[in-house]
């Protein structure tokens, strides 16, 4: 069931001609003549990133390039408060303290991979200040881990990234703008509710996970002040990449079971 | 909630004296001087590989060594089939085709954290021959890496591990020894029925991953002709380490809701 391979073949809007042709190079070109063993004429599952999936038909093999025509299927777009008429994104958000680097660099992948519209990364008394000046925070880093995720779960909705170094002005001033409404959710190995429980149908669902060694007092109380339902998976204390795994396996199995 | 610290120390049995003394070095030693920052008297979270757990008093701090004091709680040992009591595992089994070494070994602690009673790693057609040589399939490489696992969950209860290269000999002769009752999933993607659906109250459960690139036709019947339920998770596609944390976070979750 599981596969680590280029599921799709995700392109960049601005690569793509007029009349719908893409030269590949690099990994993904390299994907298709080595690992596809593509041949001409052969078609391929393609996607544009916020766009459209769609069909490339292999045109030209060479040393290290494939071109691919492609043809691109019509996709409805979705409005969302604030923002211009896009595709509609996984109805997750995550309000993650940020973790070590070493940690974030393993998350990117697997988080588009599982899923997310949104990635807001905060600060908190438990996260060292200089996690904010990781590398793996850049969005030259960032961006093509979040494509590999996609391309290995066949998404092309890429999760938008923000970063917020004071927690305080991101719960009262900004997350009514980036996350307007919906139902929000704090992992807390303290509460008492199942994920499963603690989800309503037909909403966005905001999901906030603390760092390691937990949100302090002051944190929990204002994440309670602002709507946010404590809930748990157990006992058991869970490595930061494993837990953001764990819960948003556990929110969309929720989401799926009202579809 | 998180945290990537030692949340347990744990003791294999035959480092414990007489007396409830032992002396620690290295990691556990460092953990304790240099993170803890433990002082004379000060008391410890402790735990014995597959036994009790306990409390540790700090005893003697030097530079490369730490010795504690221990006592431990009595602990309810249980009898499965077959083996000598010991204590109660995790009530979820994981029967996983072989993925890569790189992705083997950052699977190991997660699955100790996760928790799994069981590790029966199996060959496939799609799982590359090669990938039963590698280092990280010998115990002197995955016990440490199970008991961090362990050490951040704060559990005991070490997985069984067990190799399988034949698949067929496996499933039909092997799997009603090691694994006798209780519920049966495997992972699908073509599946229709939800983790929570086919998990059942008060039993073992036994979850089959298949290789990256999926069980194939023959793989597949064998696994339904020996009671195994297709269950599925939705669309995506994930690595195998993600979709093992994944699934084993919806069979938890499961089982919570009956208890």
């Amino acid at each position: 069931m599981v596969s680590d391979l280029m599921n799709l073949i995700l392109l960049e809007a601005d690569e793509i001609g007029d009349d719908g042709r893409v030269s590949l190079s690099g990994v993904r070109g390299n994907h298709l003549r080595a690992v596809l063993k593509v041949a001409l004429g052969q078609q391929v599952r393609v996607g544009v990133v916020d766009g459209p999936f769609g069909t490339g038909t292999v045109q030209c093999i060479a040393d290290d390039i494939v071109n691919l025509r492609c043809t691109f299927e019509p996709r409805n777009l979705v409005e969302a408060a604030g923002e211009p008429p896009g595709i509609a994104k996984p109805r997750v958000d995550l309000l993650l303290a940020l973790p070590r680097p070493k940690v974030m660099r393993r998350l990117w992948a697997q988080l588009a991979a599982m899923g997310v519209g949104r990635i807001i990364l905060t600060n908190a008394e438990r996260v060292e200040r200089n996690y904010f000046d990781a590398h793996v925070l850049t969005p030259e880093v960032y961006r093509p881990l979040l494509i590999e995720g996609l391309q290995q779960a066949r998404d092309t909705a890429l999760p938008a990234v923000s970063l917020h170094r004071r927690f305080k002005v991101l719960i009262e001033d900004d997350l009514d703008v980036l996350c307007p409404a919906g139902c929000r959710l704090a992992a807390d190995p303290a509460g008492s509710m199942s994920v499963a429980a603690a989800v309503r149908p037909a909403e966005r669902i905001l999901l906030a996970i603390g760092p390691e060694g937990g949100w302090n007092t002051f944190e929990i109380a204002l994440l309670e002040a602002h709507n946010f339902q404590s809930v748990s998976m157990g006992s058991r204390t869970l490595r930061t990449d494993t837990a953001c795994v764990a819960l948003l396996a556990l929110v969309h199995d929720a989401l799926r079971s009202f579809a």
